[in-house]
């Protein structure tokens, strides 16, 4: 069966006109449980933050107005009526000519519309003498002065990091309503490779893929199912996409695509469902492999085996859709201008894409240097690279010098950049 | 009892005197779990990855100087020997005049040099006609390549990603060493402040601290014990901090250090061990009553009870202490110039802290707007602010249109000015 391989452009539409990614349903938790989810619902206010007028400072609630005139050699002299501690509803009620002692925090009594600080006043007995004079509202934080009642003060699909979960409890939300993680499933296929652990037989490597994508999963926020080591056989691949499709909404494989005659997988995505596959392959490199099925509703994305490939093909394809089932508002694209340090051929008429690493040189310039990559296989690439360029399958040559958009895999990369 | 504010300056400097922030010790965690985690030693690969040679194509495994001469019009012949299985040790060995079948990736066999693209092969029975010459090496990854055995691949106190996670699977790490998260203790105070989800009576509010600093201690790596709420009593302080401890290496309370007819924590604090407290208030605005303590040899940072003032100065004295705590190499400071909006004026003789808000204006300016704090005790404004600029208590103000240092809350806020 062959099939053309299809641009990085048509494999995007064709993924998108097959499956749309949206988030997988609501659940509820703990507020405790809450930082690094995402908001599933706009937060309103069912109250005012605070819910009453506080004094800011420690001194006596007053009428502004008893305080009209009062400097420091003529105070003015109220009656000391009692007393307003924190956390409790007031019991005094200041009239005319009356003060209430107040700490910071306690509620305003009833008739008081200010606080003069302790340190303006002078107590003699139940008497206080005021040596300055205060305006409506001042040493008070208002009702509602921080958030009004049914003021939306969160979002739905932000992302909750320490001040949400703030702004959370102050509201008192106790449980929070948040975006199911979407779930997915890794299989790592290939005849020669073990477990990390696993003793080393000979012709046999040790399985980066299943453990790189899960942490890719998680970075992305999902939850990585790993259903270990499959043999590329028809039968037990069967099994174990059966088994995939069934714990998660989404599966990746890894290794067993490549064009050779081990190349089963695409035939057993069309038996389990419908579409099936969609993507045959890729016109890029590396990734050209890339392998991608619809099955009722659920997509398989089968990644190339290098380690090098399969991240980079899961960044390109696999992470965007990811985001947006977890129903977070979508990123900004991470890149950053740069200038190559050598010319750059592209493979024939397919995408390249090469890792690189950013530095300034002494001028300035941002300078994006590839990172070796021996065969595809080299997984210290990825882990030295800062992010990766791409070259039009139309381009010629990148030249040395030319500046090139390049896509970084972390943020921090661009502010360290910076500095 | 007296005692006089120190500087921010001074503040750290006796907290550096009195405590120096280190790793905890070390646990080792499966692969799995390592996502996150702080490496606590080296990585030394203790064999070559791959550790045979590969071939990288499917073709046949041959001796180069075998096909020396050979082109599209006139082939050699070689002779088939047998096949290279990926995943299993070779069986064949390749003399002159030889060929074997072999897979992408599948390991080279003994006395073969080279690998013939099969697209540039004939088969005819045993006979294989080869239309092109291959150079030593040509289309092999040799052992090694990736990673050499010996190498160290990952250093200690790297924050562990997923591309570090596909670099300790290549070398086979099962299990990894990491650096024990700090777990730290986290006490609310305050006669007014209520657990979210219960009932708020007259007079109290939700308490917003001890959430969002428990997200603040993830955040940093740390591992958050929320205690609750503990009355402002000398005997529940007492337990609690006991308790808190006992069970910790890192304390934090928040509220019940203003200086007011509450303020035990102090004194509690001094009866629980040595050297007590260190710092008992600093020139700063907000964040005047934070007070600092090392108990036999664990700190204690008693935090101001406004949520703002909470997590600013979570953010100059614990999160630094924290970061140092996790094992992880320092960040980079996050900090960003910007021009302020507005003629802003420092508290007398406290270092000042203004949240702001970061914009860029139409000539491409970043420009940074106060947010509104109202009284400090405003949660809104954090969720709001994109971090925070710093007002020396020497400078009389500081000019609209002046250019400042603003302290950064995430580095995607960076980047986001940048684009």
């Amino acid at each position: 069966m062959f099939r053309k391989l299809v641009t990085v452009e048509e494999a995007k539409k064709l993924l998108d006109q097959n499956f749309t990614p949206k988030p997988l349903g609501i659940e509820t938790v703990s507020l405790s449980e809450a930082h690094g989810r995402v908001l599933a619902v706009d937060i309103i206010s069912p109250f005012d933050v605070p819910p009453f007028d506080r004094s800011t400072v420690d001194g006596y609630a007053v009428k502004a107005d008893d305080t009209f005139g009062a400097d420091e050699d003529r105070p003015l002299s109220l009656k000391l009526c009692g007393e307003v501690t924190i956390g409790e509803a007031p019991k005094v009620k200041i009239g005319r000519g009356m003060a209430a002692e107040i700490v910071t925090g306690a509620p305003m009594p009833e008739g008081a519309d200010a606080v003069v600080m302790m340190e303006h006043t002078v107590r003699k007995g139940e008497t206080i003498l005021v040596h300055t004079s205060v305006s409506k509202t001042e040493n008070i934080m208002r009702a509602g002065s921080d958030i009004r009642k049914g003021e939306t003060v969160l979002k739905k699909s932000v992302l909750l990091s320490s001040h949400e979960v703030g702004v959370l409890a102050a509201v008192g939300a106790a449980k929070v309503n948040v975006y199911k993680r979407p779930r997915v499933a890794i299989i790592s296929t290939g005849a020669e490779i073990v477990e990390p652990g696993k003793q080393l037989a000979s012709g046999k490597i040790y399985d980066i893929n299943a453990h790189a994508l899960s942490a890719e999963v998680i970075e992305c926020g999902g939850e990585p199912i790993n259903l270990g080591i499959v043999q590329d056989q028809a039968d037990q691949m069967k099994t174990a996409l059966k088994e995939a499709l069934t714990v998660a909404d989404v599966v990746i494989t890894s290794g067993g695509v490549s064009v050779g005659p081990t190349d089963i997988i695409p035939k057993v995505l069309d038996m389990l469902g419908k579409p099936g596959v969609i993507i045959y392959g890729v016109a890029m490199r590396p990734g050209k492999p890339t392998t991608m099925a619809i099955i009722n509703g659920k997509p398989v994305f089968s990644l190339p085996g290098h380690p090098a490939s399969s991240l980079l093909t899961f960044h390109l394809f696999v992470k965007p859709v990811l985001i947006k089932m977890t129903g977070r508002t979508e990123e900004l694209p991470l890149t950053v201008k740069a200038v190559t340090s050598e010319r750059l051929f592209p493979a024939r008429g397919r995408r390249t894409y090469v890792t690189v690493t950013l530095k300034r040189d002494k001028k300035g310039k941002i300078m994006a240097y590839p990172v070796p990559t021996g065969a595809s296989g080299a997984i210290t690439t990825l882990s030295k690279a800062d992010g990766f360029m791409e070259i039009h399958e139309n381009q010629q040559f990148v030249h040395a010098g030319e500046t090139v958009t390049v896509h970084l895999f972390k943020p921090e990369v661009y502010y360290s950049l910076m500095k």
